[in-house]
């Protein structure tokens, strides 16, 4: 089975692709570009969305459902936001079908809508709106909500959770009375999204804001987080953006405050999407198939029997028994895979191939010498443990490949961080992957030139970093300084 | 604030209207016919939401996600679901918007798609086109898989909750080897529904089948429950339909069997929706507002200081404190209102209004006497209890709340139930209101010619009734058991 996945040297593209598909996570669907989220790929999708969720309301945050629809004349309110932002859209133009001849059916031209209605590729625009007769007050702010939903966006080159026309994502809209307030709770959600990064999938991530033509279409200021995937390039992972009185202003959304006064309100919005299922699969994944973090994986413990007749397997399973409840108890999720329609080795490299980080072998041996063969799937390392201890020291191994996990891909980024101060260096390492932290001007023009030559870009401007002065890498100009470029997804 | 309530009495329709709107629950969007969900009616359907999701996954099944757009051509392909199944769909036409000399944006007609995508009114379509490629063998099944989602039918005549143009579902789709097995599915799917209903929203609900008339379009058999709403209109609160072989031949999916044959499979498929947000208001709310019952209020407990300074404030907190945690540590959730900006009266009618089961209110006196006065939100009933037995008393009152809400329901149905044997006696219980037992001679047009005349329909055929024998109310034909008929929502 993991033998037919090809590997990453070979073609690191395919080599996603295959895994996505064989592991179950996802398949391509019969609507162009639309993905079918499988039950093995969905379970860690709501583990995230679970994890994300508790967090959003430990900071004070509801959530509230809008519509999936937004009246095409909502985009042209805010300037940026419609100038900015693609539009490929899908758009809903009738309301009704019709039977046909050939007993089939087609659209009921009687049926058409006098304003079109667009898909949302984003609610701003309708959040806003309504968001217009819920504010009258300092009273009702902050007003800090999150909806989760589908969203649509008419992509033309697809790929598997990375790039979809229609994905899962959360999107959250907050109105607050200041500017500086607006601004903290961007500051507040990006550290969210950074600690769900690292603590729960493992992924190193920079923080930092968009250079202007990288930001949000309606944004002051776009805050991300950017990790780097095992092939050199770079992946948004999440973004949270301030944006300051645009929209309070193009829907009119005012609100009376303490010193009585009429004023505009302060806006946030900010997502993470089922992107973050590729980013998962890309940080850890290996030619053997998925390597999950154990705080993800829907199976953090697989226990396989070894066994030729009934009486073995009812001999394990007796042994097996107490051992899953134990861990159970410990909130630890066991899958006991007797299955006898299939082998032994077929299953081990199946629970590989879907990254479950613990493996349990017991066979009529170890009931022998009361042993247990234990595999790690971060290293593949396997080792035989009494079963008197196995309770004990499942727990500590999956805190230790969580904690292992993160720690390689921390070091995959070191390795292949860069700090170079000549052009041909910058194109070398741009080149070789990897994230390339460079002198930059500040122009548009400049960061222009540099995609068009090298197709890197700007993936952020480090917000805690050291402000060192430099020369911009391209016109020698005064840079403020470094800035981080990568190829990205 | 709860005076602006319209009674039931009065105008029972406006009355739902006016609750819906002024608790908080959802309110109109600029879409015609779409609703924006609010975060405190949220906060209740999350709740029913990680209810049923946990009874679904006890019984087995796991979640996936499908595509949001249909191929149009998908409707065709099952002769009765495309005959039977509303045409009012949302179509998208086109997939792209452009810049208009006017500075909003217009459909880009360049962009016209070749086959028109419907919005999902439904997913058996999608769902079994998929089935296709992961049904090969009898290993694979049971499939057993749900989906939560927003789904869209183009409605002319909308109300919040009970029918909008796009609402939040799920829809489970399962496939079997058996047709007992799938029968087997739909049943217990159908106890699930029945136990949520009744446990958790206190809802009384009698379970069976529809007529023929009232069948899901493509379906073999369509299972319901059915509630009595205060109004004696009947609610269908969730639909478990057997779809024989019907979707599997439509979408060629077969099986090889343990007997190595070929064999198409055979489906179910189940669903509710917000809708149950809709019955859940109207099945307990009285004219103060609503009435929730504890185990879906997404707020169990509040308590109401009474002060007139802040050191009253003050030491009724430090009080109070100890037994929030205290309720808190029982999983009850509590919410302390020290909201400086409104009166004790304002906030009594606020949360009756919203429905919340319990509400303390502590002033200087209690503090002086060690009491708290406890109000009941089903009864309206307030005692005086000793502070020291707060804790024990009141997780032991939130159960009798739901107990006694059940009840009440329970009694209501029962008042306006009838049995009935002449024309004359059945046409005034069904303008009376109610459910009205009758025999039936089993025909479409006996069925038909009633709803022409009293507009009651067959809400379901009991599975769990005696069977009866006995004659027709309209045509006096031979009947063998009685149905249930009422006027619905």
């Amino acid at each position: 089975m993991a033998k037919e996945l090809t590997s990453r040297e070979e073609n690191y593209s395919q080599w996603y692709n295959d895994l996505v598909i064989k592991a179950d996570l996802a398949e391509n669907s019969a609507v162009r570009g639309s993905m079918v989220i499988k039950p093995y790929g969905f379970a860690i999708w709501e583990k995230m969305q679970s994890v994300l969720d508790g967090m959003f309301k430990d900071t004070g945050h509801q959530n509230a459902y809008f519509p999936l629809f937004i009246p095409k004349s909502f985009f042209s309110k805010e300037a940026d936001h419609v100038e900015g932002f693609a539009k490929e859209c899908a758009v809903v133009t009738h309301y009704r079908l019709k039977n046909s001849e050939d007993g089939g059916v087609v659209v009921d031209e009687d049926a058409k809508l006098e304003e079109e209605l667009i898909v949302r590729p984003t609610s701003e625009t309708i959040i806003w709106d309504t968001y217009r007769n819920w504010i009258q007050s300092y009273r009702d702010l902050p007003l800090l909500i999150n909806q989760w939903a589908n969203v649509v966006r008419w992509e033309m080159r697809t790929r598997l959770f990375l790039r979809t026309a229609e994905f899962l994502w959360q999107e959250g809209h907050t109105a607050h009375e200041t500017k500086e307030e607006a601004i903290k709770e961007t500051e507040l959600i990006l550290d969210v999204y950074g600690d769900f990064a690292e603590k729960w999938m493992g992924m190193p991530v920079l923080k930092g804001v968009k250079s202007a033509k990288e930001r949000f279409a309606g944004a002051v200021e776009t805050y991300c987080i950017e990790a780097l995937m095992q092939d050199g390039k770079a992946l948004q992972a999440g973004t949270s953006h301030f944006l300051g009185q645009n929209f309070a202003k193009a829907f009119d959304v005012k609100y009376v405050s303490k010193e009585n006064k009429l004023e505009h309100v302060w806006a946030t919005s900010w997502g993470v999407s089922t992107r973050l299922m590729g980013a998962l699969v890309m940080a850890h994944s290996d030619d053997n198939g998925l390597v999950l973090p154990p705080k993800l994986a829907p199976i953090q413990v697989v226990i396989v029997p070894i066994y030729r007749k009934q009486e073995q397997l009812d001999a394990v399973t007796e042994k097996v028994d107490p051992i899953i409840n134990a861990l159970k108890a410990k909130g630890i999720s066991v899958k006991f895979d007797d299955r006898d329609t299939y082998k032994p080795g077929f299953k081990f490299a199946e629970w590989e191939l879907k990254g479950v980080p613990v493996r349990l072998a017991i066979g009529p041996r170890d009931l022998e010498n009361g042993t247990v063969e234990v595999a790690r799937r971060d290293t593949l390392e396997k080792e035989v443990l009494q079963m008197e201890d196995i309770e004990e020291k499942i727990a500590h191994l999956l805190e230790q490949i969580q904690e292992n996990i993160f720690q390689k891909a921390l070091n995959f980024r070191d390795e292949n961080t860069f700090r170079v101060d000549s052009w041909e260096e910058f194109e070398a390492k741009i080149e070789q992957g990897g994230f390339v932290w460079a002198h930059w001007d500040g122009t548009d023009e400049t960061e222009q030139i540099i995609k068009e030559k090298t197709k890197a870009t700007i993936r952020l401007i480090p917000i805690d970093g050291k402000q060192e002065v430099g020369k911009c890498i391209y016109s020698g100009n005064v840079s403020e300084q470094r800035v981080v470029f990568a190829k990205a997804y």
